[in-house]
């Protein structure tokens, strides 16, 4: 009947490293006392060309093999609280040193895997966010540009080095002094979320991206095996552990079969997400909380990160894959994204043909990689520099969209660049004036 | 003072074939008559794999020689009618030969170009889009899929053969007797716009596209060189057309330094599109007008194509292009978009690894495309054919976004399928009941 | 199969005075030729103090017994022409004589009434308006402020004297020489729609509107008896125009049971309007077709008022009435509103307590027009004058809301108006630099 | 540098009653501490017909006299803490009883005055409200039909008995046992905001307030006049106390000088309000948060009431009135809210004819009262209670529209209901199939 708080399903201490947050309590919305072992566990990695491969990454929510942290009931609203994806390793101030030096074997960190009552294989986990919030005592969060060969990004090629935005939460609203004259509202949002695969799920898993990782001729890391070495599996032990480590995918990647690391921006407050479950009990995770975030992350870790807590409702549908013939997931997106009008998104065509002037064949990915430099040689002109567009192409709330991909050997993508979320006038009307625009953290030599 | 109708610039005979519509007569909106020889070129074609290369394409909008059509003043506001794309070569019946047999050779019929006054290189034009209106008497458009052999599209390899809607218009609305149960308002714009190219970026273009026609083996035709022969460059003649002929580059593919063949949905009424300039006069074009488009059209002939008329303003931002840094088209949409709300869109997720299996890397193409097999999936059960699904995705208002594209080896899109825009509820609440939903017009064996 | 253009069921000849109209023909949509007798009636006119009252109004959409004009099918979609209300009083000119002088005898020319086949007492009439259109040859539309002593005003006390403004229309946008600096798309709408009332209804409205003129001493025209001299009652003659002259209400107020002169834009293109029906057949009748109007269309004649065509689909819901439970019309809005963002409109508040500081009791009608005069006062530090403002937001999409309205003694309202339809910022960020903004059109002394 | 947690300024101890809590410490955001008193106090009070005069109301907003509580600086962020408008006189349960007996002299509590420093007369107040929320420890807030006889509301003549529904807020979504099948998320804003008048303003409103009451004979409460008895004014004592008591208007109605209680839905988060300022120092208060309101909160205490805390950016425009010429605040909206699309709101029409069949003259209070009426009898259909509506139109997110102002003598005003706030359809389709709705919280006899 709502006459008391919501209770957290999962707490957080702030003060300590994510890999020591100690066990966890768990109270459910009905006043039940659950009492659960939760921890947090290191989950995946992005292992760089020259970095050992000590420490590898966890599985919570790749591996059919976790155990349960905590049960939830059909229905049940409740919160869990979540640390940020870097577990910590960013500080504010005014140093990219950190994202320079970012340990990528002790990131995506989340909470889980949740057992839901009465889910099984072949059901669909209808997953309500009521809500998501950063905590009160720690109001801001950040985004950073990785060094090309400690993570990288969507521009390294052209922006290889380190570079950090601090941002303020200001209630809905929040600002950075490392890209002034800008503000916008967060479309806060979980960056992953979803139920951990079958054993044969993981199987295909691992047959195409390793199938992937041997054909393909890139100069660049392509995708992330299994790492058997210290494995951190939740509670699991012995053999368990052993087994959930030769076997577990890395958390990266969204994956069709289950979502994951999708990076929607769009799965904000009130949106409804459908979810193919695969295991008994679904094993639902979720972390990577996002302040905001504008389509594409293109930086990598490139929304506003944050730790924070998100209020939840899963309902099962029973018999929903076949129901509604889903092999990845849905969702109906929440009826509270800020939204500016169409004609306030200033918006910039981009087509396959890259910087260097190399014509590719149809590649959505370049095209859109075209229209954000655009934008970046737009704005340059008020005074920003090129990393401080890049910061904020990652995080402020731009549109992605597909133009036309049937034009060959063209794709063209459009990114729309709300123009109310500066406080000067930045429509196209002729020369710009420059601004003092300070600068964004940046790494030492 | 708006004293009288505005002036339309171009006037088309419905009743004639595109290439043998007479000269045109254009007044200017301040009732100045300008006599001028006006012609509908066929502008470009699609080569298949066995067709022989006589009737090759011509290239209103991407030669910098093809003599101007007619003039207008530096922030006129005149009306351009446009025949559709195909000049004509689909019916308004239920069988979808024509669209199987098209000559692609006679496509892409563009109204242009247009000498704006003071216009030079270096210089933008701001094109205001005022209105786009199907004509009167031809109040219906088409949808098609091509044959593979002869055009195809993006889901080619899956959906092979021809296929084809007729769209009625209802004042501002289209519904179909080939795709029931489905009504949407239009977001009506011209598939292509843009001004002529110089020399250098027309050589450029060349050189480019060649490049990867040579080195590129994907058992498909990737891109299309200029054709000599029997070239149509509207008023050319002699040494003139030869070299158009010679040269011209395809009017196919949207391209980064002039726009083009873009199909963005969003460029439609109260749209103001800022195109660079590089030729002396500009020497804009526009046509392929769509009653409605979805993100990607993805049928290839996917938008509703309609003959129609545009009416537009065209006004010169001198030294445009280095004021404000622009290398591509930019535009900022109309406040007239249909709006449904953000929780209306039933949204897909797509992840680039294919229908096979196969793992991609970060292609956000192939992401899309599962996008919208999954969407294909999902209305099937309510008895739609595929080929159904196909031609509506094409051409009703879906949503097409980018989701992460930073997380390896995984690109995630989005497709947004307005649940409004049906006579039945589509929401996700369990097992679909079938509707008779009849068929799409199809080929003969 | 839509393989036609949309017949239009009412022609207009716009050189002839709207009562000089010749008998017109239609065609319903599937060919089948009806021949009948359709004019357009003057309906209703305002009769100021000391005007004298010959050429009294008339009452199509008033009475129950003037005959019919043309019939359609259920379901069937039409055109229906209309002149301006005025009948075409008000000249594409730099003065408001004309508006001054007015003939208010000779206005609301509708199109109608239609018979809707089987439509029946009780059944509930559902209007899908598909779209309206100004007419090609005459795309500009005019808003008037009208002589406190020949129709007055919202707020005739303040501004007394007649005033004009013409809008042209550029495709879906309009400006005016008049009203400089402004320039927005058209929420285009037919002011007027519904269906004639029974007589039991009729008499209903005869007796509680003669009730209010013979008990109200507010020194002002309340409301307008019938007028049984000179009647225009469409074929009607002899006895039966006798009746209608002597019966028939005055069309100029909206009315609960059947609608009428509503004035609300949100009647627009893609709307859905559920009209109850009174007598056999339903007489509909339709027409002061807007090109765009401001919440509350304050100075009367305030929309853009125009000349153009509605095409309408008319659909009978058997026994509707009392399946809604419907007393007065409902109506579902279309999805193609121009929008721009909530954080874009500039809103002001109003209460009751009037210009004089009299303090009224939960007067939203007060409050309103505080709210507008805020708005005026706004305004005029750019350079506007106070009549512009009032012409401006009379037909402007500026949204009239209810604030509060159960804080005793005070109303609140507000007033919301679009930023972004001016070309310079109207921002409330510090003293206003005055614009040379020109004049409305005056009347002469 | 956003290093800590914004400070709350005001502090509430929820398990004391209102009139009971402690002093208060403020910190201000730079960490500077400012220890200060600050009090709620008791504002206003409705006193109904044959209720005895005692404790009066208070007037914290409304006088110019009370002593400031807190000073914050211009430009700084901070949180308020708000207990519920009645103080906590209502209870989480099933029974209206605590609504029916509510003493209406302790009610719209308040925090506040503030001082802003720099602030002057004539300048204006931009507050930003960056957040509200409401305390985690409290999620449900309640909405209140009053009864006829202690408080009334907009449609007591016809409901004149106590009703109440609880709403549980779940995140950003709220629902209810008492009014079922229904959820919607918050537009959550404070009913309150505004600063002190002066001395000038203060007698100008006990003038025209207590000229209204002398002249008025509705047969019911037409405004309240100051109440010298038994004053709480803040930190004043003695002649000062006194003082304040004898001149100070009531909080019930907002005023078009100072704004107050305007009740305005869309003061929510994200907006920027602006504020005459009129007394040195600004005293701004603030309080009467809503977890959501209809436009009109029609049954008084008819927002969803909620204790919470809200987070305001106080800036102050020198000479901002002159400036802006501003007489009554302005604000622009801010870019969050819930957005349905316009196609989704049934849409119901009210005239200004009484539900008594009286005819009223341009009367919007009536207009829309009917309009309220109609939407009763329409969801009645479902199997809802006239009363349930009742609860449900005050305070979800109804959209009231003024559409016709000018035809005399009808208003005509709207009143559109989003019909995606419901979990079954409601659009007008046909008969309504009724539904167990359970019974809202009525009071014994």
């Amino acid at each position: 009947m709502g006459l008391t708080e919501i209770r957290t399903a999962v707490k957080v201490d702030l003060k300590k490293p994510a890999d020591q947050q100690p066990l966890l309590h768990v109270r459910s919305a009905d006043h039940t006392f659950i009492k659960h072992l939760l921890t947090f566990f290191r989950i995946d990695g992005i292992q760089t060309a020259g970095a050992p491969l000590h420490n590898p990454p966890q599985m919570l929510l790749t591996s059919p093999t976790v155990p349960f942290a905590a049960k939830v009931k059909d229905g049940e609203i409740f919160k869990v609280e979540c640390v940020d994806w870097t577990g910590g390793q960013i500080g504010n101030n005014d140093s990219a040193d950190d994202v320079k030096n970012i340990d990528l074997t002790k990131i995506h960190y989340l909470s889980g895997p949740f057992e839901v009552e009465g889910a099984e294989p072949g059901d669909v986990l209808v997953v309500e966010i009521q809500d998501v919030q950063p905590f009160q005592e720690q109001p801001w969060g950040f985004t950073g540009v990785f060094d090309k060969d400690n993570g990288g990004g969507f521009l390294d090629e052209i922006y290889p080095n380190a570079a950090k935005a601090i941002w303020d939460f200001e209630g809905i609203f929040c600002s950075s002094r490392h890209v002034p004259h800008l503000r916008f509202p967060g479309l806060i949002h979980p960056g992953i979320l979803g139920c951990a695969p079958s054993a044969e799920i993981l199987a295909e898993w691992n047959r195409r991206e390793s199938h992937l990782i041997s054909t393909t001729d890139l100069q660049r890391i392509v995708a992330q095996p299994p790492q058997p070495q210290n494995v951190h599996a939740g509670s699991a032990s012995g053999e368990l552990k052993e087994k959930v480590g030769k076997e577990g995918a890395r958390t990266i990647p969204g994956r069709p079969e289950h979502g994951g690391n999708c990076d929607i921006k769009n799965l904000s407050r009130g949106s409804k997400v459908f979810l193919p479950i695969h295991v008994p009990g679904a094993k639902f995770s979720v972390g990577d909380l996002h302040f905001s975030q504008g389509d594409g992350e293109i930086s990598f870790c490139g929304a506003i990160e944050m730790a924070g807590v998100i209020t939840l409702k899963l309902s099962v549908m029973k018999s929903g894959m076949k129901d509604l013939d889903m092999k990845s997931p849905l969702f109906l997106p929440g009826p509270v994204e800020p939204h500016y009008g169409p004609s306030r998104y200033l918006t910039f065509e981009g087509f396959s043909v890259d910087e260097k002037g190399v014509q590719h064949y149809m590649d959505a990915t370049v095209a859109y990689r075209q229209a954000t430099l655009r934008c970046i040689e737009y704005l340059r002109r008020y005074g920003y520099s090129d990393y401080q567009v890049y910061l904020m192409l990652s995080c402020a709330p731009v549109q992605g969209h597909v133009g036309g991909l049937v034009d060959i050997p063209n794709a063209c993508m459009t990114l729309g660049l709300p123009m109310d979320i500066f406080d000067f006038d930045i429509s196209p009307t002729g020369p710009a004036k420059k601004i003092e625009m300070g600068a964004c953290a940046v790494a030492s030599k």
